[in-house]
């Protein structure tokens, strides 16, 4: 079965405010760069998944997103799916 | 001056044991996505920064990653820094 690599994205919804980026932009500033704003803190999870094939692999990744990885009531989730294709092995005669 | 959003990825070192990887793996495959390995959770941190142009604004970026965002001893960091173009307001006459 083919295997995939998946990258996903979950952020807060814009409308949710995030203490955690709030304390991370102070301390940015305590550090001398003023210039920095808008710090969003979100989770970056990778992982990898056998399935028969590409859509499948997409919904079942959204299932797990859905039901594990994010929270839907203020987080919003994104994500990458590459096909991982095994080097062939080189033969030597 | 010109404004730039940026996209931190804060993961761990690869032979850094990740204890939250492995619970959300156990969690998925109580789900039943027995197929899903390698899990990896890492900080995905977004942040609008204003520099005189891109070589500043990725030597910011740079010096803030290595002194807050991550933790160089575990984790390891890339970024994506794309300038922020101002759309030009419609003239009307």
């Amino acid at each position: 079965m083919p295997q995939f690599q998946a990258n996903v994205y979950v952020t807060l919804r814009p409308s949710v405010l995030d203490p955690a980026g709030v304390a991370v932009q102070a301390g940015i500033h305590h550090l001398g760069y003023s210039g920095v704003e808008q710090v969003r803190i979100g989770k970056f999870i990778q992982l990898s998944l056998t399935a028969t094939d590409e859509a499948q692999a997409k919904t079942q990744l959204e299932s797990i997103c859905d039901q594990l990885l994010a929270n839907s009531v203020i987080e919003v989730y994104r994500f990458e799916l590459m096909e991982i294709v095994p080097k062939t092995p080189l033969t030597t005669n």
